[in-house]
């Protein structure tokens, strides 16, 4: 059997050729979406009145009895038939005859593509929000076991002042929070069915795109069916939400690589999460987190070869847009991977409190706190700031820490420190001290962890409707 | 007077790293909301007792007269104040004494500087969100300007059916709609006030966030300090949404290059939107288009740099967040010019209905209407194609069209043919039948128009809510 | 069996880790280059007297007969092994006992996985410089084939001036050669051989790299032993020079896909090289043009992932480069499919010179020459620029061209006219008086294409110079 | 006066399309190379007789007369002028009338801002080698400044094996010396002379090009006229040199701020390359390691945004292409910005030698030699990693290190111990003994340095030969 499009052809296609243009290497991955997309189709077709009920009811059993098939791995793709459809297709005429060859009525590849790739990203992005679910839930576990792990946070990579673990931690929190949320925003661009739009202008048979949205649970239809076969923007909003958490991930990452560090040494991974050295027996590396900071190059990639791709394309379908696929694939199975991968190793995570907490002791990361009590004795922010910066080069010189400095030597430096300045400078008093909405005391990182749970169950809400739209 | 910082250090900075580090060369850009934003800061330190009312007052009345001066053009800014924080600062405390080094308490550069991002950007996104409503009502003007001009619909650049110019030109409409919503999208992760979180922990002072927030009309504040200060996804999200946009435009742009060659001829743009060539006197040139279509590259190059700068940037702030500016900037102004300059160029530009339409009678694109044709008479689709396939062969063979066939021509090829063939082909029927939702028949079109000005009204709502954020 | 490294380790991979950082996926494509290096390594350990002539024996014979099993599809890879050195040590293990653990003495998967990929790209750059050179070869044919062939020159899509089809293609032959000459480039940047760096350090055995080299036909040895392990220079340069390469496939489709349209009509592709709908039965669509234009995306973002994978990374080697390998192998395989594709396409192309020449006759592509022509007359160019734009403006009212104008009209603009006028600004004239040192001419044509194949002669050297270097 | 392309047209340029497209907000920076290249037209004009020898010489003594304008100061830029070289030429014939008109004889301002782009990169190209080498000179000075500091070497950022930081540093000097050479590649494809290409398809006037080159010390001509106003290959050359030249120093950031750290206390960057802190007293940032490592986005952004504008464009010029130089700009400022000071930057670091020393001492970076050391007595290199990594186990389990083992605890894990154990695994044996040719001993160090002083010679002769170019 030719091409479905052979008839205004008087040469068969180039081998090669053939192979270039075909997509069933990469969208086979469509299969089930495909057919349940064309079972919706049939059914319409038949309530239109634009094909018998007999021949949807060939239509049907037959589409099911090749996913049955596929899922089944009895199914063999031919690179000759181009694209899943024509596979799907050209099979179900095998199996049922002529009547296979109505179900194509009043659609193209072109708004049958669409649909598909609307319905796989759909199942796929319920997915992912369940997995930044579940990081969300091991960062506040995380967060919450070990509430009072004080270590020095870093602005410049040099130490700044002394935080909570726990605040640290739950920053990446609010990223995921963000993440989640757009998330939500690329959901809802792409929960809009295509189907119907023909090959680009519309059909010129009587069909329902309503019933076909409600048969596969979309909430709204294309209003526009040039629109419809060529927008990619769901695609690239995707690709920029991936791009951007990638992005979270790949911050979180270079901190664990440091953490893990000698000369960090804040934390240790587990041995599941780490591989070692064909040569050097003493490796213990910490290859996910290398792994996903790595992986944000690919995602960030495949945002720019869409972009790439769409660039200045006149309307409507363009073959580019073929291109579109692969990407995307590779970026939901990065993402996924990622996501679920981090959540376990943050579980597998020990702490070495003693040498975070111990790494306060030698530093200048109270520095801020000290200025603070002169501001707070009278003198202007910008000549405590002074009065400090010359007491830290003091120290520095005289290789002492300001916890070291005895009142007179304070006291050299302005007439406004009292015995209260030791006290004042404590890494536990610095941390407590920082109450402010947002601060880094504990309990202002109580209040936090409250709200992200509040957070999560109004996440939870959007997980449970998107359940509701399987297929 | 030395650097704000200068008590820790021993020697000044190097003359060449004072350029290479210093931002005031772009982020004077922010100068207003810099002043606003430490305004309110200032009343809030009073309000809270951290300074007393008499410094508030002598604050606030300074800041307001370097405001004047810089409206006015007076201020003279210093490359070694480094940034727009510290040429403001220093020149306050020239004005009113040691009280102006009391502005810096209990908040960070980190902090101020974000601040004064999130209100810039949002007052900006209020202007392009105007832009957008005023290039969709260009666009449905020009629709409805041309009723019935009926063109060419393409796939792969070849004609493929015939269509509506004004169900063409509305594709663009539902483009800008999805950039509107993302941009809304933006706002909201942009609408987030981040002062108080100092340099990264919060402060030790007994400040109020929320009056803050109140004051300069955020709706609401960073939950965590670390986020405060090293959060730029607001910025990237911006980024991916003119990136978006632009490539809408892109698309936009390639199709009025093409209808301007002398080649499609389907439109002419007004003189004032066009240039000439230095040595070619006949040339008119779309410049405007094709400027808009490479800036697209600009405007990616943006959103890849901001990308590449973010990732793997351990916490909190580190100096390479200072490069999210520029490129920021750059972005906003591409944009707003290219929405701008596009509404314009719509307005002025001329149809030539006659050779859009002319072009139709002399193609095939009324081939799938013959098919449809041969389906309503009951042969399965894919016969009817087949049909198609083998009647445009012979019609290229014999240098004919369909329209010009013999009802005796078009029965050899199938039985099915009558004489009510001839008018089920014409482009106006084809046209006409395209009467499913969504589709290119008038009515339909029509109806799209009309569903497109209810998204303005509530766009409308957006715009008016944005106008009553402005400080 | 454990992991090779498990010596140290308490716990197993965790499952999902192992499918993460495993590399087999994709790198098994390396076998043949894993092999031939160990091969070379196993000869100079015996030649060192590291191993012993025995030891070396089985381990070559081994190897030997692991690369026959995998040739003959049976062997079968092992996820749990990691990556293809794993997955071949092992069974060489299996094969030979304990001998083969000798093999890894004196290197580290670290410069073993750097050799297999310098190995790789060095065979696939001289296969597609052996591509470029055919397609090079397609246009000079397709050049000749049409010495003749008048088309319009455009700038902004606007005809400009005639000029000869030949000199237009030409253009691309000249892109080509430089494509050719950074791939030279990229050779030299791999051409050189990384084993004995060990993990970082170099080793402390007696090896003799430059042995290696020999047996492996590399020109030079890096010279320091954690560049050799942490390059990837080699790798980002061959994707620079694709994404290059791509550019320009990506304007000549823009161009074969524009005279492909009904509107220009100046060409026809084979069937072969074009596919059709499955729905629009008249179409005949250029899919490999959009697709070589599409697929321009994939290659840039690969260049945008490895930038992004190797930024900011700390010496020497990090588990982010095992990301090196996926985009480039995507990377070859789609230059070699673009190249080898679009030398048959050009080759099967139709040219309808008719369309093009007629193209001329109707517009003002002519008009530089009547300003040349009243500049040899003796007016200042700007002067005769002004005349001609006011003489085209009196055509366009009037509905003509400047061919069809008369000499007293011509003179209404200038005295300076003559009868020759006409003479002098026919398309075939224009492009006859082009005659300077590559312009358009047919004289300057002929020399261009000779000196094109001057500079195949000296390519051609090259591709044997690659040729002797296969293993 | 009116624009130089009027006559055509019946209406002026809209104000606000007139500033999108103008150009000369950022071109003026051509201004010099512009009338260089107008200088040698207008003598190669005269002497082909094209123009008078007393046109050429008032047009000569005019251009002579705006550039002195220029260089002091005197010249007003006028934006409805569009770009350099109207603002130019307008400005020329105010000065010397008529004649003035006739320089824009037998050249467009295709080939025009061409030639200016390509004398201007050759330029830069020639300062930007110098810095290079400069940089390569403050390597290998500060390499043998420290000739037997010993550091851990990393791999995964784990201590990997003992090195010699000269011999981790001297790594950055073959990444520079490979810039160098990729660098030299853009030159040759940078040094080629456009002009004479006209608009696109050459000219009518008897011209040599040859005597133009000669003049501007080019060394090749366009041969084909269309590529000579449509390549940018040579910018996109440029900018993935400075791309991937970016990523090194990117590399060298990350490991000056490490190193910089507290936790890793190696270096200690001299004051004047370090910023402080507006609210933290004590700190002292390495902000211009973390602004070069920023900025290799921006610069990565720019090869991003012009591989986008030129992607899919039509042959042959289109105004798309006025969007490389900005980008073009940025490159050359930041690449030359960041290569000066990290010169300077590395000259003024401090080694903390005994830091980096002591390092290793509580480490287990000899774990490999002590696999080695049981190669040697006899086992197979994978028993011997099993044996080690035991042993390295139980070292962590029991506090201790290597060097602290009893003879009888390296005996219980091997027989092959013998009391040379601990020689063989002090740091100092590590590093002596890696002695393979690129590897970390102090001998193979000092061959590395002398052969970079070789190359460095070879280079002196590029910078001589680009110096002999300047105009």
């Amino acid at each position: 059997m030719g091409k479905l499009w052979g008839g205004r052809f008087s040469k068969s296609t180039d081998v090669m050729v053939e192979e270039f243009t075909s997509s069933i290497s990469f969208d086979h991955r469509l299969y089930r979406q495909d057919i349940k997309g064309s079972i919706a189709h049939a059914k319409m077709l038949a309530k239109c009145g634009i094909i018998s009920k007999e021949d949807a009811g060939l239509i049907i059993e037959g589409l099911n009895g090749i996913l049955a098939d596929m899922e089944a791995g009895r199914f063999q793709f031919d690179i000759a038939l181009e694209d899943i459809h024509m596979n799907i297709e050209k099979r179900l005429t095998e199996r049922i005859g002529p009547a296979g060859g109505r179900l194509h009525t009043a659609r193209s590849r072109n708004d049958q593509v669409a649909l598909d790739t609307h319905i796989y990203l759909k199942e796929e992005i319920a997915r992912i929000a369940g997995f930044i679910y579940e990081l969300e839930q091991a960062i506040i576990e995380t967060a919450e076991k070990h509430p009072r792990a004080i270590m020095p946070g870093y602005t410049h990579l040099q130490r700044a002042q002394p935080i909570l673990f726990s605040h640290h931690l739950m920053t990446y929190f609010f990223m995921l929070e963000r993440d989640f949320r757009r998330l939500r925003g690329v959901w809802e661009s792409t929960d809009i069915m295509p189907l119907g739009a023909g090959a680009l202008a519309g059909t010129t048979f009587p069909i329902d795109r309503q019933f076909v949205a409600d048969e596969l649970k979309f909430s709204r239809i294309y209003e526009n069916s040039i629109d419809a076969v060529s927008d990619r923007d769901y695609i690239l909003e995707f690709q920029s939400f991936a791009s951007i958490l990638m992005m979270h991930l790949s911050r979180l990452s270079e901190e664990i690589i440091l953490w893990s560090s000698t000369e960090f040494s804040f934390i240790e991974l587990d041995d599941a999460h780490c591989t070692g050295s064909s040569i050097m027996p003493q490796k213990k590396n910490p290859d996910v987190a290398e792994l996903v900071r790595g992986k944000t190059g690919r995602v960030y990639g495949h945002l720019m070869a869409m972009l790439t791709v769409a660039k200045g394309l006149p309307l409507a379908y363009n073959k580019d847009l073929q291109e579109d696929k692969e990407g995307l694939f590779d970026t939901i199975d990065t993402v996924k991977f990622s996501l679920t991968v981090y959540a376990a190793m943050l579980r597998g995570m020990r702490l070495n409190e003693k040498n975070m907490g111990g790494a306060l002791a030698a530093d200048f990361s109270n520095a801020t706190d000290m200025a603070d009590y002169l501001v707070k004795k009278g003198l202007p922010f910008r000549q405590a700031h002074e009065v400090v910066g010359k007491c830290v080069a003091f120290c520095l010189d005289q290789g002492k820490t300001l916890l070291e400095l005895t009142l007179d030597e304070f006291r050299q430096f302005s007439e406004m420190f009292n015995s209260d300045i030791l006290q004042a400078i404590k890494p536990e008093t610095c941390v407590d001290a920082r109450n402010s909405f947002g601060g880094t005391s504990p309990a202002q990182v109580g209040q936090a962890v409250a709200a992200a749970r509040n957070i999560m169950s109004s996440q939870r809400k959007h997980l449970d409707m998107y359940a509701k739209t399987a297929l």
